[in-house]
């Protein structure tokens, strides 16, 4: 964590100085006519995406949401290790770390064929593999993931706040115009309207999105919903996992689903309740929480749960739906209108809460398109780029709900003509392992694209897949001996980063490739670093270089490597001395052999602001990450 | 961390439910004419006591400091892994670990011999020993700790705050009452007194502290100062190794000490004053930081630092020295009569900054007395039980100025007679590992006493010595399958806790030595689990036991475990599933062989409410651990 390059501020780091123009709050709050960006929704997309733009005070962002303040409970709760390694680029992985449930390890119960009356546990498994993330899979309150989000945004230069108790209503795009063409109608909780000019609209309003609505989205999917009862309990039970997570299938009353929650006694049941016998099928909107609990301890024989507090409970009836597009550009006229309108999260597509994945698609999609934004704004890159945006996130939607028919169709097989039956194993516990990767959220991998090269020299490090999230593993800092987290280096701030994995032999000084790039970068008009970055600029606002050497900390003279791994940055011109790290040989995790990166020669692997791999190249490549640049940035 | 066993409750967890009884703050704040404890002195001493004592709504704190408001900056820095294991207990340890550098190398430079005008580097010393502690060394502004401890006293219940503005300027105690018998006079900025009663009175306000001139304490010890100037800056520099902790000696300019500090950029240097030339000593009191900047430059050739910004600096003039007695009960009354005030930190006792202990001792020093004044308050333990805050504190400051003369001696005999000298390793060196444990806040040990039995058997515990602090190790909780630090499960709430560690094969079942010792202390109207606990509490909140089995947790079924190892607290009656644990067998590191656990007997470890070994015991000693207890608590 880095703070003080500008000079020292006492205090908390994580709040960053104001901006001049942060506008005022509170009382003193007084509508804009006009805004750079409007967000419509306070759920998880729309305060991702928040927590990204407050940082830039160069434009304005403004947040909307009916409801009278921040939620307090209940909706989702499931963060898969992708978003735990989102919220660390955020600053607040460690807050999550320490206060949520960890899902160590899921068991898998099932009638016992002696007594089909009764469940019996038939399998265990670890839930995160080894190496699959630094990060842990947590469970906790979706509101408490609001607030942090919140937090971060109301730290940030701009002090952004969400204008609460303001929905909006419908929205207009002028196509003659490039100046704030959206014209937006919201409606304060009154019934008053207040309109607003803004550049760019992202409807993250949930479900029933107005904003799809008003651009012309179309929901497609399943039209029979599944329906799921779902509760946030406070209880004793004596059924013997209970603090471990648990898919529990009853012979004749259903299924259950037991996720541990935050704090040691909260936990939360999924009842499925098109699986109860068809009487209360059909009664299904008229359940109410006690029936669900008499439902689980129906499934849970012999075991039961003795409830001593309902937190929130819900029939929460929602199947795979999808829209055709996330803007406002219809299909045909993409090569002539660049979008100003998006939808995000359930605006646009939405999951059954089975598969976990709704706030975690949510925030990858406004993660996705956070830096895009801000690139555009800033003028660094041109908005056809925000073309982008559909073309990854609704591929990834579309592969989500795909993957889950498909095992939705396999599990639903009769038994023993299931592709998952044989072996020891159950059916449940072999599904649940194959989706390990997809659930965790790390299956996602970007087609190639201008974003994503298909040029990419996949052998110089194998086991960072393009398209893929960079992979994180521990590695040294040279200047302090930290031993720490490479990922960990990336922040939610926009910007790109080149990882400069040294050759063997290579220790950074003058002569070797390292250097060689280095001087390339810093110095060649033709260079990335030189052609995007502005004349009032540190050296790596836009471009973020960071070297690996293979040697351990102590063979690396810091003062020898070349001035772009040690830049003079910041109003002071302080000299950075967090850009260069070394092989982690004490603890023998070596980050060469983990990502298998090629030892003789080194590689370079760029990667996005959303910290995706977009590009591997050999380290004398120039020509080639100059032209990969050219493709996305304005000099 | 655990939390909603009282029901669930939105927002951040740290925010304890504020008591109903907790006085009203900003301008409704009234000063009280009554409190039970009065705390002079918003330091790390004073703040780590106010953090404790704010959890406890049935008495009341006030907490009073001169300053108008917190300290931005300066002070100490150096936070050893001692205290970090103590912040941990408070909640804030990976906050600490997050923002503040982590010394991981020291380095010792000396004058080249080929050319003595310049430095160069002799040796690299790993900084904190591997399995010396959980925790990093880190360096931090003093005033961010301020902070935490603030944030942990306004978000208990009691909501605690300092009054500002005000200073203790006398006090007197009438040994003839009990009911409130010190009147404090305190000061107002405008010069306007007040008068508070109290039933106990901490002078935590520095070296200059009126509390203890108020009782008549004496600070002896070295008449001549050491003289160092100290600055933190924001400085580029050509030295190689700027972003570790140097030790620097110069052959005619005297020695310098760098220490990186938090955020990447800044850091401290102390340069030694007493050791520039004797005109420049002489002029001590006049010299600026110009001229700590141009010594340091002279200290440092051939290298140089270019200063960008200075942050604090301070002509910081101290020597070791003690008070007589840490209490207001003369020598010879002890048997007669108990203590009503206290001193604590540079109150009592002051040390050279080169140590780096000044904050630490004097947070070591409240964590000591946090909890027996609760207990005393509360009516746990007989007022007598605050005697031993002197005995344990005043003993261990008397140590840590001995050992710091010690050294000193020994580092300064003429080259070639000084025991360290000889081999390879500088003098420097070898004090500084010689000193890891000393420097690290791991070497207090408390004598035996009625709170560190003398009988207890070290041999079932070879690494967990008595008196020492319970040394904390990983573990894997059975209900969850979570794996941490045992001694993470110590919170700075007062409890005691006893660590129940399973002989081979005992897995917890009735008929095992755990079953038949939690069956005991359940029930066993002898047992001080039984004893001490008041009829509306919870059967943990006195004594809090945790067993630790040598299975893994797959073994260990949660619910065949004794009643006391699951019990049923708080409000609702919830269960609570923390109190089980196993060896860590996935990672290797196995408890019982990292702290010599006997694995065919077991053990218990009691360990005291501020972390301290008080005894090791065989599983079956009943007796020998009613008796222990009934020396510190009352029935
Ligand atoms: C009642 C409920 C229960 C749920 N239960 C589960 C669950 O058990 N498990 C699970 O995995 N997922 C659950 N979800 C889904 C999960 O919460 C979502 O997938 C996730 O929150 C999606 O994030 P989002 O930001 O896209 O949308 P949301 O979180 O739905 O946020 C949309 C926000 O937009 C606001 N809004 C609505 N209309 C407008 C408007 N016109 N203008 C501006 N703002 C508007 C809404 O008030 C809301 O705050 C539940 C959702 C709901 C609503
Ligand atoms: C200027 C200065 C520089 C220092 N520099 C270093 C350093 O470089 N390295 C290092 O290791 N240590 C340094 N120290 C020492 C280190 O800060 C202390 O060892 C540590 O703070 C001790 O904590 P404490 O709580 O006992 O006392 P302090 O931190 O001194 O706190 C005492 C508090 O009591 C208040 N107070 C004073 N009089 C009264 C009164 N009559 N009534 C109520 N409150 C009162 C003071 O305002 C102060 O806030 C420095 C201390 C000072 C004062």
């Amino acid at each position: 964590m880095q703070y003080y390059v500008d000079g020292f501020r006492p205090g908390d780091p994580d709040i960053k100085p104001a901006a001049t123009n942060a506008p005022a709050r509170g009382a003193a709050r007084v509508l804009p006519e006009e805004v750079d960006v409007l967000i419509a929704g306070c759920g998880p997309a729309g305060l991702c995406l928040a927590a990204q733009l407050a940082q830039h005070p160069e434009f304005t962002t403004m947040i909307v949401e009916p409801k009278p303040g921040p939620i307090e409970k209940g909706q989702a709760d499931g963060v898969n290790v992708r978003s735990m390694e989102m919220f660390q680029a955020f600053g607040f992985a460690d807050t999550v770390k320490r206060e949520a449930y960890w899902v160590n390890q899921t068991n898998f119960w099932m009638p016992d064929p002696a007594n089909p009356a009764h469940i019996r546990r038939v399998g265990r498994q670890q839930d995160v593999a080894d190496d699959q993330s630094e990060m842990p899979h947590t469970l906790m309150n979706q509101a408490r993931i609001h607030e942090l989000f919140l937090n971060v945004a109301r730290n940030a230069p701009t002090r952004l706040e969400p204008d609460y108790g303001l929905a909006v209503q419908t929205l207009e795009v002028d196509t003659t115009t490039e100046d704030h063409p959206v014209k937006v109608t919201l409606e304060r909780a009154d019934g008053t309207a207040h309109t607003v000019r803004a550049n760019y609209v992202v409807g993250a309003d949930g479900a029933r999105s107005n904003v799809r609505k008003a651009i012309g989205g179309q929901l497609h999917g399943d039209a029979a919903h599944q329906a799921w009862g779902v509760m946030d309990i406070l209880a004793n039970s004596d059924f013997p996992d209970i603090r471990m997570k648990n898919l529990i299938t009853s012979a004749t009353e259903g299924n259950v689903l037991i996720l541990p929650r935050e704090g040691g006694y909260l936990f939360r049941m999924y009842v499925e309740l098109d699986k109860l016998n068809p009487d209360e099928r059909v009664a299904n909107r008229n359940l109410d929480v006690s029936d669900m609990i008499a439902a689980a301890n129906r499934i849970m024989a012999p075991y039961s749960i003795d409830v001593k507090e309902v937190v929130w409970w819900s029939i929460y009836e929602i199947g795979h739906r999808l829209t055709d597009k996330f803007d406002d550009v219809p299909e045909g006229e993409t090569a002539t209108r660049n979008p100003r309108v998006f939808t995000a999260g359930d605006a646009c597509h939405t999951h059954s809460p089975k598969a976990g994945q709704g706030m975690n698609v949510s925030m990858g999609d406004t993660f996705n398109l956070g830096w895009k934004l801000v690139s555009v704004l800033k003028g660094r890159s041109d908005p056809s780029l925000l073309h982008s945006y559909t073309a990854e996130r609704r591929t990834e939607a579309k592969r989500l709900v795909e993957t889950d028919h498909k095992w939705a169709r396999i599990m639903s097989a009769p038994v023993g003509e299931s592709e998952l039956d044989g072996g020891d194993m159950p059916r449940f516990q072999k599904h649940f392992i194959q989706n390990l990767e997809f659930t965790g959220g790390l299956a996602v991998q970007y087609d190639s694209s201008a974003l994503t090269s298909g040029d990419a020299r996949q052998s110089l490090a194998t086991g960072e897949p393009i398209g893929k999230r960079f992979h994180s593993a521990p590695v040294v800092r040279v200047a302090d001996a930290m031993t720490m987290q490479l990922g960990h280096v990336a922040e939610a701030d926009g910007r790109w980063r080149i990882y400069a994995f040294a050759g063997e032999g290579d220790d950074g000084t003058q002569g070797g490739e390292i250097a060689a790039l280095c001087d390339w970068l810093e110095t060649d008009p033709a260079s990335p670093v030189v052609r995007y970055r502005r004349a009032d600029e540190d050296i790596d606002a836009v471009i973020d270089l960071r070297a690996i050497f293979q040697q351990s900390f102590d063979r690396i003279e810091h003062n020898a490597l070349p001035s772009l791994l040690r830049p003079e940055t910041g109003a002071l011109g302080l000299r950075d001395f967090e850009k260069a790290f070394c092989v982690d040989h004490k603890s023998g995790h070596d980050i060469y052999d983990m990502r298998g990166i090629d030892r003789a020669k080194g590689c370079m692997i760029v990667v996005r602001p959303d910290q995706y791999v977009a590009h591997i190249l050999p380290l004398d490549a120039y020509g080639d990450l100059a032209a990969f640049f050219a493709g996305i940035l304005l000099p």
